[in-house]
Order: C-alpha cells, then sequence, then structure tokens
C-alpha cells in the first residue's frame, strides 16, 4: 500500500484507511459538492501528525484536505480521488489563556463556542462567533475567515488573530505574528493565511486576542417594518448615528413566515422585516433609545427596548433558528453576498426581483450592519443536486452584488461552489497573483486542490 | 542614456536627472544611512506613470525605490546605487470621499491629515494618526502599517485599509480587497501589501475606511506617577478595567526633562513618569473616572481629569512634542519595540537597566496602551554616524523586547536599520516563506532591494 509509509511514520491509530470510517470525513454541510473518495484519513493528535502526513504527501504527489468541524457550506473541504484527509478535530487543546495579556494559544480543533466560555472565566471573550460556534472549529473559523453576529462591533476573525503556527505543503513549520497587537517585522503572513482555506498550509496553533467581555447584559431594540426597504434605510441610519451597535440583524418577511410556522412567534401581517439590534457597551441603554429613534424615524410600526436579559436571549435565539427554521421548506444554498452598507436597501430590492422572476422562495436574513446578506434559495428536497434555475437565481443575485461594489462572499468562502465567479469578482492581474503566491509555497498543488482560488 | 526611453514613456516633466534636484529625493528623516546615487526620479501625477517607470525598470533590471512624504526613520526609501526613485508625493487626489459608506478612496501621495480633516467634514474621521501625520502619505502609511496615538482603540492602517491598487514589478495593475467591511474571495494580498514596504508592489490608489468621529470633544486624564513602574502598572489596570481609552501615552522622566527643559511644562521634583489617557465614547466621562481610579490605585502622585478641549489640546500638544524636544539634546536613533502589555513594567525596567550599563541617555516614550515602546538613543551630533555603543544597547533592547514576547517594530518597520535583527525574530522557515513570495511577485527583485525583508 502507498500509505505504508505513513502508517509507520504516525503513532498508532492516527491512520484511518477503513473505507466506512473515512467517509465520515467526507462531507460538509449542504455542500451538494459529490466527494471523491480519500485513499485516508489522518487524525491528528499534534503538530508531528501533520507534518508527517505533509511530508508523506509531498513525497508521493497526493493531494491532502485539511477539515475541522464539517460545518463548511460551500464545499470547502470536499476530498478529491485519491486525496489524504487531515483532520484537525482531535486537536482540542486550549494551551494557554493569558488573562493579563488578553490572549489564548489554541489548538485548531477548539470549538469556538469552547474557547468563549473559557475567556467568560475571565472576564474575557472570543469575539467572533458564526452560527455553527457550538460546532466549528477556530482552524476552520481561520481558513475562512468567519465572520458572525458580533463582527459589526469587534470584526472578522483576522481581526481576532494575533499569530498562527501553520505546517507548509513540504512538511516545514511556519510561524507567523506575534503575541503583541502591534507589529510590522515582515509581510503579514498570518493574514495570507487566514481565509486562504487550506490552499496554503495547515493551521496547528493560533495566537488569539481576547477581549474584555461586556460588563452588563446588552440592551435589545426589536423593530417591525412594512416594507424590507425601511429596515435596511434604518440599519444606515443607526450605522450613520454613532451608535455603535455591538449587534445588527435583519430577517425578512420570508424569514419570519418560516420562524413563526415552526415556532409560532406571532408575526403580524404587516410585518414584512425585523431588524434586531443590540449595544453591548457601558452607554448601552442610550445607544438603544438611538437606535430606536433611528428605526421610528425610518417608518417601523412597533419598535421595543428591552433591558431584559432572558427577553434578549430569546430574541437572538429566533435570529438563531433562523437557518433552522428555514430548512425546513427544503434544500438550501445558503448564499452570502456582501455590499456597502447604503447599498443594501437597493440589494434586498434585487434579490426580492430576482427572486419573484425565477419564482423562488428566497427568504433572507443580514448581518445588516455590515452589509452581508444571506439570501437562501430553497429547492425541492428530493433533487439530487442544485437545479439549474436555482444557479441561474444565484449568479444573477452574485452579478448584483458585484455591480453594487460588493463581494461574492462576505464570511463563507469560495471552497468548491463559488469558484465559477472568482474571476468576475477579482479580475485577471489578480487571479495571476494569487496563482503566483500558491505555486511558491505549495509548489506540487497539492494543499486543497481546487478550492478557494 | 538609458533613461531615454523612459523619458520618452512618460509626459515632460515627469523624470528628474539633474543631481542637485535628484539629490532631494534621497533622504527620509533620521535615517543614518548614506544613500546611493539614482539615475532619476519619476514624478507620477498618475497610475500610468508609475506603470512606465516598472515596465522600463524590469526591461532594465533597475531597482526601483517608491517614496512617499520622506518621514520614515528605517531608511525604507534610502536609494541605492543606479536606481529609479519613484516619488508618489504630487499623487495627492481625494477621489471619492463618500459618507453613506464610510469610505474614501484616495491616492498614495494625500496627506494624512489632510484626509482626516476632509472627512471631519462629513462628521467622520480617518483614525490611524502617526506622529508625523501632517507631513506623511498615505501610501507611506500602507508602506509600513503606521500606528499612531488613536491606534489603541481604533486599530493599525491595517484596520483601515479595505482595498488597493497596486502595481506590480513587471507593471501589471493588480487590484486588491473591496468596499465592503466584510468578503473572503480569494486571500488577502491587501495585507500582504501593507507593511511590505514597497518590496511588492507600488500602491497608487487606497480605498479606506473612515469611522464616525467622536461626537463630544474627549475627557482626558493626566497622572504623574513616582516610579515608571507604577505608571507601567496603571496601563495594564486601564486595559483590563474595560474602560476603553482613545488614548494611553506614558512619557519617563527623561522625556519629560527634556520637555521641561524646552517649553517649561512645571515638571515636579518626584514625577518619574506621565501617563496621558483619553476617553471619546458616549460614555466618556464615566471612562475616564474609571481610568483615573486605575491611577490613583496604581499610586500616582497627581491625577487629574479634564473635560476641557483646550486643556485636552495643550496636554496632546506636550506629548506630540516630545521627540523635538528630545532631538534638541543631540542626534537621536528612535526604537519602536513592542511588547504583550503586561510586559510593559519588565520592558521599561530592562531600557533603563541597559541605559545606565551604557552610560547612554534613552529617554522613552510609549503608546504604553498598545504595549509599543520608543526608546530614543540620544547621542553627539557631531558624530557622522550611529556610534558603535548606541547600537549594542539597541541590540540588547531588541532582544529583551523578543524575550518578553514582543517584536522589534511596532509601527515603524524594518526598513534598512532593522534587517540585521530580522533573523532572530522571524527564524528560517518564515524567511524562506518570505522570500518565497517575494520572488513570486517580484522574480527580478527590482523593488525596493534591501529593504524590509
Amino acid at each position: 500500500m502507498i500509505t505504508d509509509d505513513l502508517l509507520s511514520a504516525l503513532p498508532p491509530g492516527r491512520l484511518v484507511t477503513d473505507p466506512d470510517q473515512v467517509a465520515a470525513y467526507c462531507h460538509d454541510e449542504h455542500s451538494y459538492v459529490t466527494p471523491g473518495r480519500p485513499l485516508a484519513v489522518v487524525v491528528a493528535h499534534e503538530r508531528e501528525d501533520v507534518v508527517a502526513a505533509l511530508r508523506w504527501a509531498s513525497a508521493n504527489k497526493v493531494a491532502v484536505i485539511p477539515r475541522g468541524g464539517g460545518t463548511g457550506i460551500v464545499g470547502g473541504t470536499a476530498p478529491v480521488d485519491g486525496c489524504l484527509v487531515v483532520s484537525l478535530a482531535r486537536m482540542t487543546a486550549i494551551r494557554e489563556l493569558n488573562p493579563e495579556d488578553e490572549i489564548a494559544v489554541v489548538e485548531p480543533g477548539v470549538l469556538n463556542a469552547d474557547l468563549d466560555r473559557a475567556a467568560r472565566e475571565h472576564g474575557l471573550m472570543y469575539a467572533p462567533d458564526p452560527s455553527s460556534y457550538e460546532t466549528c472549529t477556530i482552524g476552520g473559523n481561520i481558513a475562512t475567515n468567519a465572520g458572525g453576529l458580533r463582527c459589526v462591533k469587534y470584526g472578522v476573525t483576522r481581526e481576532s488573530v494575533l499569530g498562527l503556527e501553520a505546517v507548509l505543503a513540504d512538511g516545514s513549520v511556519l510561524r507567523t505574528g506575534r503575541r503583541t497587537l502591534k507589529g510590522v517585522v515582515g509581510y503579514d503572513l498570518t493574514a495570507l493565511m487566514i481565509g486562504s482555506e487550506g490552499t496554503l498550509g495547515v493551521v496547528t496553533e493560533a495566537t488569539l486576542r481576547l477581549r474584555p467581555a461586556p460588563r452588563k447584559p446588552p440592551v435589545t431594540v426589536a423593530a417591525e417594518f412594512p416594507t424590507v426597504r425601511r429596515a435596511a434605510e434604518a440599519v444606515w441610519a443607526i450605522v450613520r448615528s454613532g451608535a455603535g451597535p455591538s449587534l445588527l440583524e435583519l430577517m425578512d418577511r420570508a424569514t419570519l413566515e418560516a420562524l413563526d410556522r415552526w415556532r409560532n412567534i406571532g408575526l403580524e401581517a404587516g410585518t414584512a422585516a425585523m431588524l434586531l439590534c443590540q449595544a453591548d457597551g457601558a452607554d448601552a441603554k442610550d445607544a438603544a433609545d438611538e437606535m430606536a429613534r433611528c428605526c421610528h424615524a425610518a417608518g417601523a410600526a412597533l419598535v421595543a427596548v428591552s433591558e431584559d436579559e432572558e427577553e434578549a436571549a430569546q430574541l437572538l435565539a429566533v435570529r438563531r433558528a433562523a437557518f433552522n427554521a428555514i430548512s425546513r421548506l427544503g434544500s438550501c444554498l445558503i448564499e452570502d453576498v456582501c455590499v456597502p452598507r447604503s447599498k443594501l436597501p437597493e440589494m434586498f430590492d434585487s434579490v426580492a426581483e430576482i427572486a419573484a422572476r425565477h419564482g423562488l422562495p428566497v427568504p433572507t436574513v443580514a448581518h445588516a450592519g455590515d452589509g452581508n446578506l444571506h439570501p437562501v434559495f430553497v429547492f425541492d428536497r428530493e433533487l439530487p443536486e442544485i437545479p439549474a434555475e436555482v444557479w441561474a437565481a444565484a449568479d444573477e443575485v452574485f452579478r448584483a452584488a458585484l455591480a453594487l461594489g460588493g463581494t461574492l462572499t462576505g464570511e463563507h468562502g469560495v471552497g468548491t461552489l463559488k469558484r465559477h465567479w472568482l474571476g468576475a469578482e477579482l479580475g485577471a492581474e489578480s487571479l495571476a497573483a494569487h496563482l503566483a503566491i500558491k505555486r511558491a509555497l505549495d509548489p506540487l498543488g497539492i494543499l486543497n486542490p481546487g478550492k478557494a482560488i
């Protein structure tokens, strides 16, 4: 067997070759990509396992597919035939949690929510909070530069990573960044690795920035609007007000209907959109009142401000349940366009128009404070793959976002599913620069081929 | 002449070959690097001038030294013999200032302070504010990932750059990033360019993030301490308090003495350090009171809280005058180490111990909230170059910072002066990765050779 060398280079039990067991490492969520058949899976327990895997893969010119929690939705971890999957999900140690410097040093398999809970024991938090925070890993978050609900105030994953240890294609170990908040020695290889979807190296350790957790419960504003456009206009007014929301989420009518059907949220007939805002600073009540004023001024029919922690948690739970509610309607292609914030109303109009013209249900939720929309294309669960009609509508949504100065993906990544549109966003010069960098760090092209770039 | 081809490729008046005029483009501030003799200077007025320059330079294998305002202090723009200097200082247009999206699109020669002033007309600000903000350019800020006083709250230059246009070594034009706050299509080439000191490309346009300017004047806290260590401990307490300072600066006794000698600031005999703090949010007064409490608790002898805008401006002016005051004492090597914030007291102790042992005056100011110290090594103005004793002491300071988990440079860059210590911070694997990326984007090695990496 070609894998015998690798087997002997690893401690017992870390190489999986049984096809049934291998199959468990071949899927992520909603990817609709038919996975290839891996040769084997390395279940890494330590950096040296990853080094051994990549040395072997380089020597044998075998493709390597790194994976974390398998919660991605763009086929970023889909195996190719004859590849080696390297799972980082078992590297779950929080190696250091330093409250003095507000730093954590973690292995890549640590779950996002586990790190946040550990930080909160010291009055700190880990800010990026993708919807899958209970099941996604820090390594996966780094691979896609993941976002979440708190990004509007605290930034995406990149703003919380100070340094990385990554194993390169040839098995050499690269350390990037530092433990300090500032530093300009050398190129920003940390940022280069973040969002590269495992095509440049396999992250085996991350030095992360923690932040002081808010001292008081957040103050929450929930506002219902007669049109999506008015809600989107309120978002812009809130941003411009300087109120500094820590959360600013928009749900459209189709999303609210899905939630109402599932959990009976008491949806009013005239409500076309709901805005959920929070402020978590020392001036949270004033900021929330300012956001409420913006909602009223934009034409909200109903605005509620609450300092009650339980009520806030319930409202957040509704928002976090949106995808589950929508997925009860059928199979879903979850999209992820992002536009400049002033273009939110136009982008919502475009999605509605495209959905209507194609006769498709496209419930849409947005991290509105960042201009990041998730239009969810719902289709018949019985269909074996994403129908052409859905792709045609998604294509129009992508192009509408680009025309508004936006991007294909705000936080989910390109993976396999969106490579088709890369050129439209990046252009030829940029693609050439990407390929030159890829060749420089991975000359054999073994790292996650066919993804991201 | 070898430059004839270039002359004919440029509009009239944009190629300077007269040695006296060329000499004006050969120095930056305090670099102590003996400049080589350029062949010529391209005074770029538009992107196409830069394209022409780099095409010509590639064809003739001539080194290209990009420069902005010439305010760097590490020899980052020092010419080499036979090079072509490309000055971006005349590309001063603010092409777009979009208050709706809080975005500015600027040419690289725009002065930092000019952009900030333009933004404030719309209730916005450009956050990064290096000490040289009235004379340094946005392009130079990007080349070094410049910091400043406001970074403790708003981040360094990288946190304010959304996208770039850069001309690569072969004259091709790369566009990176986007106009949106989030986006994960492709590699983070924006961050790769930022801080690369002109070794990967020449920035010809930047899309920048503006932020809402504070609505009210900041509240300022000035505190005097009997020892530097107590002041450094107060910094750590303030950070941990969650008060969220918008400015947190520390000046040691030697700096205060230099200021007092020059401008008579009424320095008390028992004052060994001064901390200057500001808060600029809606809760500024509460935050300032919290910071004042931290100063008292750490043993400050005198703590003053002021909401008076004029008084705040005066205090800030004193801080901003620190380098000028110190430079009256002699020639200066301004250093720039950065350590984890809990290590500030130890780092101040190390600097004092090294200064005493070498018998050198080393006044030190710090962007303390970021852990970023500027020890200034003062030496005899008559000396033609930096004496070996100063380098020996600086070497010890660098190594002390690295031993505390810190970095050689927080915001000034590596340039020519600090390349000697690169390996000590980066290590062999990282240097190899740097060189691979450099070769990928600049195979002839013509862009700012001998700098940064």
